[in-house]
């Protein structure tokens, strides 16, 4: 993420950091972090579980995290910081190996176009060619990526980052620390039309979007606005890459959805659901909260809250699995049940 | 869709606009149109269905459009419009209470680029950071919004939009009065290549893609370009979001293709086909006119015309729907055979 | 793809440059290529299976590429050459017939904006309204198209192209000979979050993402960065539209991937694998070498080496069609067990 080298750090000062304990040798430093099989002399790698046994066995890094069960494991890498959760340890460790983005400036960059009325607060930063329209409102520390064109009268939060090529259409609101990532598109127009005279007749999209406060989306995500009420991503939802929210969509709060995942207008999201990849959502009905739809499922019925659901159409995922199960055996079976009922002209 | 306050409009006024009859206070003015069960005081808002009657009750909306057979539903708004299509009636209002997206202006914003030999039609609209390529034409009262880069040599109908970082590839050409969301890419590579000499050697594309009038494309969707030939979308059809048309195929005039769709290489789709979300079509088959195929089906034979088609491999939507029935029962159903068989031996 | 009209070559020449042999008017002239059914005079086109001979027939092309066994054909365009690939010459021959895409000039166009201490090859060419990041590297005849941004310290190899509104994320590099579509987003955030204190909380992403040499991917598809490790591309894969590879996917050489198709974090995809339309990859598995997946298959389990797998969840294409036809068959058959089942109630 940084082309500037991290400052080598201590094993010692690494185990402090973690409430760790060091086996070996305290002094050795590491610069980086990387898995066992990538890591190379000067890195810090992490085993948390004995199935990666035989590539910590071999592993080149200079110092391992390791579980108090996993201290003693057979491997080349003597050097080791011993700590409960190793995993989590090392997430924690990773800014001081890393630099985070971070915003390069504050302030608009000269080749941004803002348009008259914009409100920009002072600590945010605006970076080049973006286009900010009239009315429109970014926040305190907010940062605006290259390429982004945030409509007119469009509120954007404080904290939060388009990172580039972002649209958001006028009408549209985006809360506090947010992160939307390259090419989203907030409050396109929802896919709804009458048949009229020999023409589909667009239906006008006056409704909002509305996204809530520590959204994340991912690249090239699509959200349209409501055809009069608005469109909502709650707060705390977390959206993939090339997922589609149709209009008039209510997403509840702390959900995920995985990448491709599509849902159809006026559809109810409640919160803490969680989709799986590739899953579709057809039109007005409602997944209850905390319920989990397993990957490329198609829901085409109401989802009880807490359940968990897959397969076309979406039904539980213990029956989903069964019905697997039977269609896999079946044709062997149908082999035989037609032996069986030639003997049987009745039947 | 507007920052600037709507004027309020009596409710006398909007039964005269609509061709109906105030039941109740004909002097309440109201300022916006919400759904009933999110309306405000002020707001218009509509009932068509006896199914929404509890949201009725409760509605705070200051008037509602309803139906004759509902216009003495009990509910909390004693204002009321009777009307024979409340729906149809609410869309037509809705340019009387919201601004209509419309260009800001007319001309090319001093911050766009426009290349030797582009022409640009006097009341057309360029807006900031477009890049309109040499030779390109673009046509009476066309609206390119803020970051799009239209290609060498491409065509621009009369009236047509695009929203925002939209890309026309050189051999482009679309009609007049479309309409394509941000993100939408025309023109790209088809996917096409020849394994030769140990490497998937690049077929090269140099067919065009030919978009017709009225048709609207969603946010981030693409259309290939043909190899030799156009790949064309014919008039009136609309596509919806990350929906993707793949090289040389032909869509003809008023399909339907809902987001997700993906159409294979040199299919061809006829006039009036309705694809409903994440459907997939394999290469060189036809779905026949005024076909229907349900979400997420996968067509890998032709559809004849007229057909409703759905699962993988697409085939009659009854059959789909019995075959799934019929795999739900499944599994208890083999339980039972099994132990038929055990009995029969030579079965 | 070019809007300068084609120099006509004589039909002797066409023969002469594909190794082919003349019969009919050798003098006669071509000056673009068209598929039988939309040729106009002038035109050259080819026939290659007798499936095409209704078309051949009426085919107002002024030649015809014809195999040796079709020379005698049927058909009003008695101006053939006669060649033993005819697909493969008209390939041949497309460069003669179109300008194929090329750098517009060399160097940096004045509304690009360069950040201190990027190096671009004096042969490369910057596009209108590009970004390069500071410390980034544009390799020999490199060509970044209009409104792409490269980021922070991102190298880009000698002779690859970003044709428009590309994003590159610091961290990324992208190989020699490559051709990204536009759209295309290398390096965001993989979907990576712990759930701790009531929220999602956001993994850092801190490893990079390596696109080998001759990749070409297709437009609005997205590519994820490693979350420590990186993730890589090998080379001579090429990608599709709207395709999604998640962090720390290590995708082989030579792969391809149709539209649509979705890669689950830490999937490995080995060399030479195909997947078809709109895939769908689950995590932390492998897909074998050579190994191909038919369309909108689901894959939970590992796919071996060289094996052709379908269906959801995958398995290997024999069953999957043998499991469709026992299901297209299942509900006929049901209804005669049950009658038999209902004659033997121990059963």
């Amino acid at each position: 993420m940084s082309s500037r080298p991290p400052t080598p750090i201590r094993l010692a000062d690494v185990a402090r950091a973690v409430g760790g304990a060091v086996v070996g040798d305290g002094e050795a430093t590491v610069a980086g972090i990387a898995s066992l099989d990538r890591a190379a002399p000067g890195d810090l790698s992490f085993l948390a579980s004995p199935k990666y046994a035989a590539l910590f066995a071999g592993t080149r890094a200079t110092g391992v995290l390791v579980t108090p069960e996993l201290a003693d494991a057979p491997g080349a890498c003597a050097n080791r910081v011993v700590v409960a959760r190793p995993h989590e340890a090392m997430l924690a460790l990773l800014p001081r190996f890393y630099r985070m983005p971070a915003k390069p400036f504050e302030g608009v960059h000269p080749s941004a176009v803002v348009e008259p009325g914009a409100v920009i607060a002072p600590d945010a930063c605006v970076e080049a060619l973006a286009v900010i329209g009239a009315g429109a409102a970014i926040g305190a520390g907010a940062w605006i990526g290259p390429h982004c064109v945030v409509g007119e009268g469009v509120t954007v939060g404080s904290g939060t980052r388009l990172v580039s090529h972002v649209t958001l259409y006028p009408g549209a609101a985006v809360g506090d620390r947010c992160l939307l990532h390259a090419g989203v598109r907030i409050g396109s127009d929802g896919f709804g039309f009458v048949f009229q005279d020999g023409q589909h007749r667009k239906i006008p999209h006056v409704g909002r979007c509305v996204v809530g406060d520590d959204v994340e989306i991912g690249a090239n995500s699509t959200v349209d606005r409501g055809s009069i009420d608005a469109t909502e991503i709650g707060a705390g939802t977390k959206l993939d890459n090339l997922v589609h929210i149709g209009h008039n969509v209510r997403v509840g709060r702390l959900c995920l959805m995985a990448a491709g995942t599509m849902i159809a207008g006026s559809a109810r999201i409640e919160d803490g659901v969680t989709l799986a990849g590739q899953v579709g959502v057809s039109g007005h009905l409602t997944i209850g909260a905390k319920a989990v739809v397993t990957a490329q499922a198609g829901v085409i019925n109401d989802v009880p809250a807490g359940q968990v659901y897959g397969g076309f159409p979406a039904r539980p995922q213990k029956q989903v699995m069964r019905g697997y199960a039977a269609v896999a055996r079946l044709p062997e079976l149908l082999r035989r049940i037609e032996q069986l009922l030639k003997r049987e002209p009745d039947a």
